[in-house]
């Protein structure tokens, strides 16, 4: 298996000719996908990360990616729910954790809303998620529904995009604070904190999908489902792109004030 | 209730401050909602019937349609699975039969493959599916899992774009036949068929949610079905436009032959 043999791959899978014998092939071909499908490579990402956009199409950013990251804690239950090995139950609990945050503690989804409070949106507005683009909120509940109805395996193997995060964060970070007069680093504190978890996380779900896809089909399937994940992901700028960078704006969508 | 009243419809919903109290006042909120948000409005059907596109893109636009043309037996049959009513099973099934066909007589979907083979697209690589966009897939399958998990009434209601539908059609036959040498009547025989069958099953769904819905509560879910169902069209054709007019084709997605 070489970056060469992929060339079959579609919008929906990397092709029937493939036969990954390994669990050392299946990685490579893990890294392949996430080098030519994560949405670091989207055009809406180097324009908000080279300071391209203004502030409201950061705003319009901000907003839709509030109900990806508020669905999170909604997908890893039912992750978890997929599940009647305790272990694994235990193993994946604190990604909830992580976004729900405690009584008295904060968590991924709290400092979302700081990220978009800081940007001047309302936060009422944000939860009731009734702006969001039609796009975004088909792709991420297809996450959810992807993890409820595919094997165990499949809605593990979903999260890896996590492997690409920590890269695209660090440039998130840099770029919008050199370039963006209206954010600060208390605003970016999201990003910061998912540093050191993504890592942990990513590399739970690649052990654990290198040693329980122990077929041709199933590494398949763990190929496929990082493929579905990389277009949950893309799908969410390129609508974000048509709406807000070509003016496209759908019917009832959030529309920026006049700056 | 009037046209004026319903300022505050978002991208989700009519809005909180709607209270429709009678059967008659769902039904004009419904053809306002038709009026504002039916994809005939979606600046892609003035390119499509006007003349506009190339082949390719009329390509990409057939092909994509076709997951979901392909999908709507599977939404009815999970409309079915939602009533212990045997005489609305008995209604709805007809819809299945008019996409599936019957041994020896063709359907909805062999016509939409008249339509995609016309078209030059190789029959195999359509029925795949492996080439739409991850958007197309996203917004059809949200269509199936709003019916299998919102109330039966819902269901029902989200298959009211129908009222809107044969005008939309008529528009479609007569600009594709003008405009392109590429149509012929023949493989616009989906959309003819479908001039008889939609106004009888709109018909049906109309009177049956204006005798169902018997609360304000209940007819704002009605407007909201409709609502999301007008969304899974319209993000049909802004994936088109932002993949195949303004040229921004997703990893793995079909790519249309230079002519």
């Amino acid at each position: 298996m070489n970056a060469a043999s992929l060339t079959g791959m579609t919008a929906l899978s990397i092709g029937k000719d493939i036969k990954l014998t390994s669990a050392e092939e299946l990685e490579a071909t893990l890294r392949h996908i996430g080098a030519t499908r994560y949405h670091s490579l989207h055009p809406f990402h180097r324009l908000l990360h080279g300071g391209k956009l203004n502030k409201g199409q950061v705003q319009a950013w901000a907003l839709n990616r509030y109900y990806y990251q508020s669905t999170i804690p909604i997908k890893d239950a039912v992750v978890i729910s997929r599940f009647r090995d305790r272990a694994t139950r235990l193993e994946w609990r604190h990604r909830i954790e992580d976004h729900d945050g405690d009584v008295g503690s904060e968590g991924g989804i709290e400092r979302w809303l700081k990220l978009t409070e800081g940007l001047g949106l309302d936060t009422a507005y944000v939860e009731s998620t009734e702006g969001i683009l039609p796009a975004t909120r088909f792709a991420v509940e297809a996450y959810v529904h992807y993890c409820r109805e595919k094997s165990p395996l499949e809605a593990i193997a979903s999260s890896l995009t996590e492997l690409f995060a920590p890269n695209l964060h660090e440039e998130r970070i840099s770029g919008m604070l050199e370039h963006y007069d209206f954010v600060n680093p208390d605003i970016m504190s999201y990003f910061k904190r998912r540093l050191a978890q993504a890592p942990r996380d990513a590399g739970f779900a690649l052990d654990y999908v290198k040693a329980h896809a122990t077929t041709p089909e199933q590494r398949a399937q763990v190929c496929n489902a990082l493929i579905f994940k990389t277009n949950v992901l893309w799908v969410q700028l390129d609508a974000l792109q048509h709406a807000y960078v070509e003016g496209n704006i759908p019917p009832g969508a959030f529309v920026p004030k006049a700056t």
